[in-house]
């Protein structure tokens, strides 16, 4: 199997905005945020689906999860923080976690062929970092 | 603190198409659903935001929403299956469940004031229910 490019973010092999790490997990900031601070939460084994994760590496990736909805709020003082999973565009476990004020920027479909805000994300990037 | 409309579901003092529930979760079919066999997945305690939710109230609602999602893919064959937090409109902590083949049914908002399919909505329910 060929690494994924999660995989290769956690190897250290393309570079990402870290925000958290432990054993099982990997967080970093998604480079065509749906709104600023838009975090991805992966799983370290490289497996499809987040529901074929066994239950260990799947409760380890939704207490990252909450760990880091908990941080969107305090840092950035969301009133809602969002959660989805859609599994369609990247073959590794991921759950999206994003904080958002309206219905309309929950449901917000960034661009995925814009240049990445680079100086934003750096900058987002230190501020949640835990 | 009113009861909520969901915990009138869980009362049973509102009617609602079961699907599952255990000690400290209840899943039943979302009446608008995306996709036929949407599932919300509720904490039995009355707390607006699933990120308030104890830690172990926030795994046991997370490990029924695996459970659905096996059951999703495993009755109705679905290739993906899709996770969605919002929580602006019930302030009882739930999470979203289901099935969908493309982004644009993943996507799809149900209109919320249409009639609901209640004679499908019994046939998913008798389908989903474990």
């Amino acid at each position: 199997m060929n690494d994924s490019i999660f995989t290769k973010i956690i190897k250290g092999e393309i570079p990402a905005y870290k925000i958290y790490e432990d054993e099982r997990t990997f967080a970093f900031l998604d480079i065509h945020p749906k709104q600023p601070g838009h975090t991805l939460v992966i799983s370290k084994k490289q497996i499809e689906f987040v529901w074929d994760l066994d239950d260990e590496d799947f409760a380890a990736v939704m207490i990252t999860v909450k760990k880091v909805a908990a941080q969107l709020r305090a840092v950035l003082a969301s009133p809602y923080v969002g959660m989805l999973v859609v599994g369609i565009d990247v073959p590794h476990a991921h759950v999206h976690v994003y904080p958002f004020s309206t219905n309309e920027q929950s449901r917000f479909v960034p661009d995925q062929s814009a240049e990445p805000d680079h100086a934003a994300l750096a900058e987002m990037a230190k501020k949640l970092a835990f």
